[in-house]
């Protein structure tokens, strides 16, 4: 039986292929590319797969998503639905995506941007910042990553609130839940942080309406995907100050173009989708222990639900 | 009986008097510059006082630092050195601090500084951190800042050390203790924060032979005081690569002067002595509990050691 892996760079295929063979002794793990008999594909391990990418194997029992989301599998519009979806999660992306939010919600909280600007400019200029227990942060999406996120910054001292779909229960968190509560959680949220899955119902959900629910001045952080923010809106309420600065790990377009306005905007932030990266090493043990387990038993923790989308 | 403010700054000393004086409405608060009686002077609440400050009054009983630190004043060589001083530390001071070594080094860790150097070149180059479980950060000086910065450290999952004079316990953290363990501690920081107090055995203690004990391309926070650092042997460890980045809020001269090499060093992060700043109005309480409590039991839980000095 053969798992196949189906990455954009073939570098990276390269690489996974070679962590998860020993770990996976009794398959034979091959690129998508050259998958020997398609018949005997039973799984796949995938990243922005191809559309139609799963066409050729009528007997794949599951795909492996190599992140948190699922949105760029179901993308695929040739997509065959009644095949399962595991989501790789594990302490390592939940690790690296905490440190992100708490590095780039501190970095709003205590200004840093402006205290560089002022370094560039020779500037001896100490700005007081009230103390994060003063702060309200607000996580939008409270799965495996924002649930975690949202528990380090109260753990830091902010007083964090969160809003999903449907109601979680976070510790240090004041949690809201659906459209109902989301007025209330937005008037609240001085630091913004989108930490949601990309589904039909949060496309484009960052956009001048939502900003316009913010107290004025407050900042945004987008952790989550690229079209869940509208790019106009965003440059529109920074021009007019509904906003104050913006940090984005993701965009429409990625790698994001050289010409695009976000790159030299003074208040915009532009990392390069680095915020929760699954590395082969970690991710391999990751993603072998779920196709053993769902092998053996037929499902796993991180199994999507492809009907919600995430 | 009277309490004399004295502070650089005079519309400051004008705000700590607002502050203070209803939480002490028994004593008469007034700027070191219009004591009234000086025999009347039972306290001085000081950031910086001049030298020989305190000698015209013969009847104090305390002096209080607006800070953790004393260095500032027993930097007055004409200091009576019989009267007691009283550190002020809050909930917010070690939090606000708490804050800006989390920030710092997450931002080294993340490595932001060059993140930022691409997003200034439009260059999207994605640049992957080990998790913060894999990465040593140590604190040299563990006490009420340094103890709370270095379990905030291990609380955001890295492997934290701590360093001191004296062994302490805190929960998750290797500490060391004394000349004799400081090679073992230093060996081991990928990220060293400086946090000790400014004595003459700690002036000039982050120089190039410590420097070159630390693990080649380590960074280093200096959040304790300017005198810990020799400048020179800094610009010359970013130089032999030895050091990678520092981040400095603190200077041997404050403001950092206009013409100084640290402004426009591109492996260097000025922040104008922001790490941890009492504002009157939660400091203020602290500072009236302090003075009530001395009053009424000749002791403070924050009683500096002057012998020692910190």
């Amino acid at each position: 039986m053969t798992i196949v892996v189906s990455i954009p760079d073939a570098r990276k295929t390269q690489w996974w292929i070679e962590q998860l063979q020993p770990l996976l002794p009794g398959w034979t793990i091959r690129s998508i590319d050259d998958p020997g008999d398609p018949l005997e594909v039973a799984y796949a391990v995938v990243w922005r797969p191809a559309t139609g990418a799963f066409l050729p194997f009528p007997n794949l029992k599951a795909i492996v998503s190599l992140g948190a989301g699922i949105d760029h599998v179901l993308a695929d519009r040739r997509l065959p639905r009644q095949v399962p979806i595991i989501r790789t999660v594990g302490t390592d992306l939940t690790q690296r995506m905490r440190e992100y939010v708490a590095l780039h919600v501190l970095r709003h909280h205590r200004d840093m941007p402006t205290i560089a600007a002022n370094q560039r400019e020779r500037m001896w200029k100490p700005l007081v910042q009230p103390p994060a227990t003063q702060r309200r942060v607000g996580v939008m999406g409270l799965g495996n990553l924002g649930g975690m996120a949202a528990a380090t910054l109260a753990a830091l001292g902010f007083e964090t609130l969160g809003w999903s779909r449907t109601k979680h229960r976070i510790e240090g968190v004041a949690t809201y839940a659906g459209d109902d509560e989301l007025d209330a959680f937005l008037g609240r949220c001085e630091i913004l942080v989108c930490l949601l899955p990309l589904t039909p119902a949060t496309t484009g959900i960052l956009d001048a309406g939502l900003f316009a629910r913010l107290p004025r001045g407050a900042s945004l952080i987008n952790a989550g995907r690229g079209p869940h923010l509208n790019d106009d809106d965003l440059l529109a309420a920074l021009e007019s100050g509904q906003l104050s600065h913006a940090t984005l790990d993701v965009f429409h377009i990625e790698p994001l173009p050289a010409e695009h306005p976000f790159w030299s905007h003074p208040r915009i932030t532009v990392t390069p989708h680095i915020a929760s990266l699954i590395d082969p090493a970690t991710g391999s043990r990751i993603v072998a222990a779920n196709i053993e387990r769902f092998e053996a038993t037929g499902t796993v923790d991180d199994l999507a639900d492809t009907e919600r989308g995430y």
